[in-house]
């Protein structure tokens, strides 16, 4: 890794604020961690219980490969407790598994809309968009990607062993979702994992607002029942 | 408090800033407190009639348990009388009710249409969601929030009243709204108020986006009804 | 007046930066207009053809109760002719109607839409809302304010008569619309325009949305509908 | 042309951040150029997959008629391979046949919805509304500005050829769309293209939220449908 933990934090940081002035990190909301070291694994991991939108660089927190606290900054104000996110277990799983050098966790209106609204079929399929080309990997607007939806919970640990399944029959996706929870995105590095996150949230807007199609194309049955009703 | 007083307005006129950016304090809407000490009780208290995207630090007040104004600082441009809100008396009710170290109200697009929709039932319940963790206390989205809805008076010493009652019968509630009118949270400091705003007002956002689900699942039955009318 | 014709450009293009970052100036739409003098007139201008997200405080020119350009900075890069706004007429018959200090004029998506929803009303009715409060002489939420719908025109002479008109038979409104083309609102300072815009611009999008109510409202009715249907 | 490569960068790099940060460049997505030269042909032009939130003047890459690299900066940090957009044959004929000074390209919400929703209809119909006079050459708002559809394809060369005949058969057109893909526009200069996109994609989510009004105009016909299921 060519990036210090100082430069990797100062990245992350950044992040949280933009995301958190688009609406996607509201309060404690969300969380974000990169890769520091392979071998053995370092992650950079954002703290527990922080706002993001005034996360510092100083308030990120290195972990290990269990979530331990390796260590931290000398300057901690605002932070109650010195304690990495309660999710880092699934930050990890996913750096396992999909060996990916940065994992962001956003909490907006339309992942938490649509992460209930579809969760009876499993997932949400997105498709013919050409925007899915910023997704890695995906040359053609004629994609289908498949963001599966996992119900909530708040035992992490089981958490993650469904996360480490779901990502095992998902080979493809380049992201998924919690029930009424917020979506995960990863990348190689934080800029992909950035833009893999913009991409689906975008998508995901597309897809709820697009709902309304159905009754847009509707307005010719109705004319024709108002006018039988007063007929 | 270890916060002086021109600290606690420094960070009153930052987070002004930041929600009337959001839309959330559009023209003189809205006012924000801090406690400075509690004995005697000292509020920190944005004054009367100044809008919210242009409140500086120099124009906040400090106010007594019965909204007098105790002092101020010397820099009081655009400020028409130096007079601190209308909404005192709620604010101080909260502190005292609460043992709340800070208190916002926001008038939101959101908060403002759902403050109508629910008068009805008294109240919206927040339930499920990931984001309730935000919450003072709260540790698992599993929780239900309860915001109860009182209806609007020019009356403040009264509605202070009617504050009360609510706060007392509502023991668990993290805010309230006001119909047509906005939403009131609080926390131990300003940093968990300004949290508590976030959340709430992302949830109540959340809830009413949802409203369109209905109508989203209802198409097979409208297409149904349209093949019936054509057939 | 106590403010120069500097100081005064220097406000408008701040708030031609502000409202352009919310979506209500975009391009060259909207226009901006503070009182300089009162005998004889002199009117601060915002320029025709100059895009608003750009506007600086040397592009401001001064004007005339006939609309004749007066005098103007040194500094008018990016301007493509030297010329006040097309619609100076309508600016400065809210002036001389009004007594108005500023006139502030936006096109947002949401009182586009409202300006032609309601059109064949002749206006529309904002009523109940805390959010009035913001207006100018408004002291309690159970006011009710009436907005004027006027058809939109190239011809800005007969257009100031039409809006002379208006002004005359609705002396409380506080803003009115051009259908398919925008709000006008005005105080008697920038300060006043500037927040009479904020709170017409929120309750307008209120009720916008707050349409949905009636869909919302409707969800049993249609679930009674489909049981029918399915009998 | 009296700008110099330097300064053309500046600006499309200024005009890339503030597009993002409305949500119409998101990750990747959308490019922009400007005309360097016409006698050869030499472009400033986005590389490609450059996230646009980060773009820098230090990125963008000359190109000559036939979408060929001339040059660029020493500085190309962040850049994974120094290649112009691909869609830099769309915008090399925009220039061509439209004699534009610049191009640019937007992913929004609602141009991507209505992309897909007007397709069968082969472009979408904008007349009436005020804010079309913000379109070169447009002097009322009784204009009717035809945005055509145009499929979307990876066939770039092909696309180019279509996008050929598109602009010949729609010559008063301001811009396009490419289904689920995004608006084009160009300009004389930076400035009017910039100009040209705003006023486009405000009026884009105009029609988009204006679809609502027939459901808004049904409520009279669903109450009384509703007075007879219950009679």
């Amino acid at each position: 890794m060519a990036d210090t933990f100082a430069q990797i934090a100062e990245s992350l940081a950044a992040i949280a604020r933009e995301f958190h002035s688009r609406g996607w990190l509201m309060g404690t909301s969300g969380n974000l961690s990169a890769v520091v070291d392979r071998e053995p694994l370092r992650l950079a991991m954002s703290p527990s219980g922080v706002d993001k939108g005034e996360l510092t660089p100083a308030q990120m927190l290195l972990i290990d490969e269990h979530a331990r606290l390796l260590s931290h900054s000398a300057d901690l104000s605002g932070v109650s407790s010195i304690k990495p996110s309660d999710e880092s277990p699934l930050h990890i799983r996913i750096v396992q598994k999909r060996g990916a050098g940065a994992v962001l966790h956003t909490h907006s209106i339309w992942n938490t809309l649509l992460s209930d609204l579809y969760f009876d079929q499993g997932g949400v399929a997105i498709e013919g968009y050409e925007m899915l080309k910023g997704l890695q990997g995906v040359r053609s607007h004629e994609h289908r990607e498949w963001l599966p939806i996992i119900e909530n919970s708040q035992d992490m640990l089981a958490l993650a062993e469904t996360i480490g399944d779901t990502l095992r029959n998902h080979k493809e996706a380049h992201g998924f979702l919690l029930r009424r929870h917020g979506l995960y995105s990863w990348g190689t590095d934080l800029r992909q994992a950035k833009r893999h996150i913009e991409i689906l949230e975008f998508l995901l807007e597309v897809l709820g607002r697009r709902k309304d199609e159905g009754r847009w194309k509707d307005e010719g049955a109705r004319i024709r029942m108002r006018r039988k009703d007063e007929g």
